[in-house]
């Protein structure tokens, strides 16, 4: 079987931008090749920096943490979305616009959406402005029981991020932010993997995102 | 299609054992549901910790970073080798082992190797007296241009781990170590993920290794 992979995640590098009021991201080197006879590096990062994965424990208290999600959510088919007309500053995808999918949009589905809205980054306009999913959408994909949502932008809504998250987050639904380069998915359905780093009874996870189209 | 994900990666925590001579891992809340209104973690971990993925920087000083592997390595088609009469202190892999599975060894192919060595962690003798892929192995993998080799150690050697390193990554072979639960892969071959994160100039990332069993 060919397959072609397309990276859908952002290079992370110390002192990418990250959220405002998020620690710094940091790679060191703490063995080198000249001090040891091999490179280590030492990470630090915020576990919403780059493309990452939320899980329920990010907004919900008693929520599920990243090492306890069910993979099959992470790994499958996955619609692409094309909101395209949803990619400038402050926009709501509303419940209409996902109607527009709505025989896509069912029970276990894994969405992604693509704004454009990753153009923007790394401008500071990048967190305070992006498009969001209105709260009435959230509540329609809650109801619709999907498993999985992706977004080109750096969380759910620029504003209304608190309940946007508690109701998609309280859905047992996976967020897949800060998604890039989803124009080069050529098909739809397609086979879509983020999984997240088995981080015992965290928030969340940096991953590496991407689609596999199989021909 | 239906698919089962076989998890075949280590949890990660706070103080979990890392190689000697390592940083600690840690995980702390940097934001809580109290202080912010969500939970972040700010991580910190040497890039070799837990289920990892080298890449050839990790030892050669002109070697790829992680961000520039090409990802086919990293998801496709694998096949799984039982080498468990190998999985005591200080073992070697040798050819003759190797050779069992000459018909799947061709350049391309993705290795997984199955020593048991798992059930010791997280004994300090996990790090100290795994068994390796003896030097001759390794440039006849090497030889054979295989794309990737796993395994359920935490590196390639306890002793010439240097020489094999060099030897594999100089011939380009993705190395994904510290896996477990290698034997609950019930099919051979089988899909297989271990990406990294997009780590501009680094020599490794931990990864969430995966089987994936299609009926």
């Amino acid at each position: 079987m060919r397959e072609r992979i397309i990276d859908l995640t952002y290079t992370m590098y110390g002192g990418m931008p990250v959220f405002p009021g998020d620690p710094p991201v940091s790679m060191e080197f703490c063995h080198t090749i000249d001090s040891a006879g091999f490179n280590v590096t030492q990470l630090t990062m915020p576990t919403h920096a780059g493309t990452h994965l939320d899980a329920p424990l990010h907004f919900l208290q008693d929520g599920k943490p990243v090492d306890a999600l069910d993979l099959s959510a992470c790994a499958g088919e996955a619609h692409l979305l094309d909101f395209t007309h949803r990619g400038n500053s402050l926009d709501e995808m509303t419940v209409e616009d996902f109607l527009r999918y709505d025989a896509v949009i069912r029970p276990g589905a894994r969405l992604v959406v693509r704004t454009g809205w990753d153009r923007v980054f790394p401008s500071p306009a990048f967190f305070t402005e992006m498009p969001g999913i209105s709260v009435d959408a959230a509540r329609f994909l809650a109801e619709r029981r999907i498993a999985l949502i992706g977004l080109d932008m750096p969380s759910v809504h620029a504003k209304e991020y608190q309940v946007v998250h508690e109701i998609l987050l309280g859905a047992g639904i996976v967020i897949v932010e800060w998604l890039t380069n989803l124009a080069a998915i050529e098909t739809s359905p397609f086979y879509f993997v983020a999984l997240p780093l088995k981080l015992q009874g965290r928030d969340g996870s940096p991953v590496r995102a991407v689609a596999i189209e199989r021909a």
